[in-house]
């Protein structure tokens, strides 16, 4: 497809989608669960084919990777009838069912004059482009997450799951033609130049969301005006301060490495206290070997652990001079870079300066440097004396996750379906005549702000 | 100044602006407060020359427009003497030290698990880069409220007005300097130049927020990725529906037009419903016509007014033809655009393509039309039987305002303080071995999520 004519497809699927979210706008927001549960009907009807097309994706992805054109670990994720994925993926329609509403909640109301009230109500942002790779479940937990949330979608999956991705579109389709939603609500495309002429199209698409490589996400946020929410790195750091308790460090430490380190919330920088060079840190380094950890290190560190009585026996293996960069690089392995620091202050400077803004922590006994550290680093979670690994959106409890934002406005951190939604002001008169501003002002009317308890919109 | 070097000095200060912002997160809210009152002393021991500099800046722009370079609209906004408008940006400063601090504040906090807790926690968004035009103590606005919030801001005035915000500048840099605040935590900049090059620098800027002309902020949205929060259009309608109240419909309209033309929630559209067009709208347009407001009318509310009987003498100097373009223009005058159309699903739709997302209006009798309008409508503020002047971060309550949004992420509508605030996550572990996500799962810890009572962080 050339693309001039990918640029027209994308401007008619991005119109089409503004219309079916703004003729959404009128359809009672209990459509939308009556959708989800209809979507997780069509689903359950259809696992037989979708497994199917399923299994044709893995046999084509499986040639690739045996010609070392993709890597193994897709396979994994690729794969929809592995454990139970697919329960799970039914589940998640019907728990994301369950939620509370996000949309029509009264956030702020007040009476600025008598009979004319003011309503700040929650309500869908609009069209979402959302972006992601391989995992074909996504099309399905997004789909959810846009329809709960009362946004009309625009879905692309990697190109591996093409075939289930289009089964499970169909299914999604299909539970919509059954309510009052438009049946364009969630539409899927399949091709990167339908993306690319998606991306400049800021005046139907209103928000952005990229899940998948750094890769993935850096190329987006550098090729559209439309905001995009997401995180392109999780360069995740633990600062283990003068007072740090030995237990915990050595808990922490390893915990957030090597729970599950291809995780963006797996810690990769680790800054030791300098006071801490012979005392915290060789029994954590001890504790990160034996789990065999990879370690980074710059000369105060790496000479603590060369010069250790009875050193583990992988040490010439594991531990090696790391070098500046370093400290950029989110290593999404058993790797972990370390660097000594003379201060508190020194160690928040360090972070903002190499972290990503997704989450950090300190091992601290005092509250003193926990508060400072909490406030000190701008990243959008920051912990004491717990692992980066608890950055997530269930976790917080938020049920569900949309994704975890390292930006500075809108959302911030693990993102649940708050993160699709944003407000709007209403305003209604019940006055004879009306409301009119020229009536206020000095020696008129005054306005009141008196502040009403209302929780949704009464009309 | 060569664009080399701007793009030089630009870096250099906004990663000044960047460590100011950071070193601030350390320094305890209440001097924040404290440097709003420093401010305001140090400018009314500076008022003489500040305002003898003022004079200057007036002259100056004396000559450019009776050279017919510059409009004369211009002086009376550059004017820092001209009535109450100093004690006025006084007042201002004294206001905003006395709102609620928006940062520090926590909106959600829950147990994860017994010693484990969790606090989303409202925090300030890091660096503004603050572009407007003329009015000088705009400056000082902003650095009030960007003081307020906790942020650090870059600020751009117009060349008309630099002699006078370099002395307000001043005057704010004096006042931080008596605070334990960065003094380089408000700069201001002069030249486009500059501008150009930080709008370059997202690592730096987290925020743009232009208030100025159309062209300014349509410059500023197509040529930075870094989001940008404020308006371009005010292209509001209001929608007389067919139970439109003659006597609502009358001054709602005519108010909404008149009171300040030029004002960006000024109505610039007006829909009638065809059931009013020998009813309702020739009396609105009488009304309207009487004020001297010009009127481009489409074929059939054209036909109707020009067929009255006793028709207002200037009918034919005020009465015009609309264009296609005519309903895609903001007139910031007397003049409006008036179309027919036949139902309320017909005008949303209409609004939503021409509008600016903005504010409109429905004038009506039934709560169904006030229903649909108000969701349908995808504006950031919907009107029932309201002036769309309505529409202000005073009038609604804020106590001040930042600017008026557009967008639909982050804040919408007239946007307060809380528009340059965000959250963080802060989680804290009083466990005496610390927590880690290792022991939570299947057959192990769960989370427990139970909401904790909080306004602030303990720690």
């Amino acid at each position: 497809m050339s693309t001039q004519s990918s640029l027209v497809v994308a401007e008619e699927i991005a119109k089409v989608a503004k219309a079916a979210f703004e003729s959404s706008q009128l359809v009672a927001p209990s459509e939308r669960v009556r959708a989800l549960n209809e979507i997780r009907k069509e689903l359950e009807s259809r696992r037989t084919t979708i497994l199917a097309a399923n299994r044709e994706d893995l046999a084509t992805a499986q040639i690739e990777v045996d010609a070392g054109r993709m890597s193994s670990s897709l396979i994994a994720r690729l794969d929809l009838g592995r454990g139970d994925k697919w329960e799970s993926m039914l589940k998640g329609v019907s728990d994301v069912a369950e939620l509370p509403d996000p949309t029509g909640a009264v956030a702020y109301a007040t009476e600025l004059d008598d009979g004319l009230d003011l309503y700040r109500v929650s309500c869908p942002i609009g069209v979402l482009l959302v972006i992601f790779e391989a995992r074909p479940e996504v099309v399905v937990n997004i789909a959810a997450l846009a329809i709960k949330s009362g946004n009309a979608a625009i879905l692309k999956g990697g190109k591996e799951s093409n075939r289930t991705a289009k089964l499970l579109a169909e299914a999604i389709s299909a539970g919509l033609a059954k309510t009052a939603l438009p049946g364009t609500y969630i539409q899927t495309i399949e091709t990167r130049d339908e993306v690319s002429s998606l991306l400049a199209l800021d005046q139907y698409i209103d928000l952005v969301i990229p899940r998948g490589s750094k890769e993935l996400v850096k190329n987006i946020q550098h090729n559209t005006r439309i905001p995009v929410m997401g995180h392109a790195d999780g360069l995740c750091s633990i600062y283990l301060d003068e007072t740090a308790d030995l237990e915990k460090a050595k808990r922490v430490v390893v915990d957030a490495k090597i729970d599950y380190p291809s995780a963006c919330n797996a810690v990769e920088t680790l800054i030791v206290h300098e006071s801490l060079l012979n005392t915290v840190w060789p029994e954590v380094a001890r504790d990160l070997l034996a789990a065999n950890v990879k370690l980074l290190c710059d000369p105060p560190t790496f000479n603590a652990i060369s010069s250790l009585p009875n050193p583990p026996k992988n040490v010439q293996a594991l531990v090696q001079p790391s070098e500046p960069s370093s400290y950029d690089i989110e290593h999404l392995s058993l790797t972990l870079s370390v660097i000594a620091l003379p201060s508190l202050q020194s160690a928040i400077k360090f972070i903002n300066l190499h972290g990503s803004g997704h989450t950090d922590a300190i091992i601290t006994e005092t509250d003193f440097a926990a508060a400072t550290f909490c406030r000190g680093v701008a990243s959008s979670s920051t912990f004491v004396n717990a692992s980066t690994r608890f950055a997530d959106g269930f976790r917080y409890g938020f049920g569900t996750e949309v994704g975890i934002s390292t930006g500075r406005i809108h959302a911030r951190g693990p993102v649940g379906l708050e993160g699709l939604v944003i407000y709007k002001y209403m305003m209604r008169s019940k006055d004879q005549k009306g409301h009119i501003v020229g009536e206020f002002g000095t020696g008129k009317k005054q306005y009141k702000h008196t502040r009403i308890h209302a929780t949704s919109v009464p009309f």
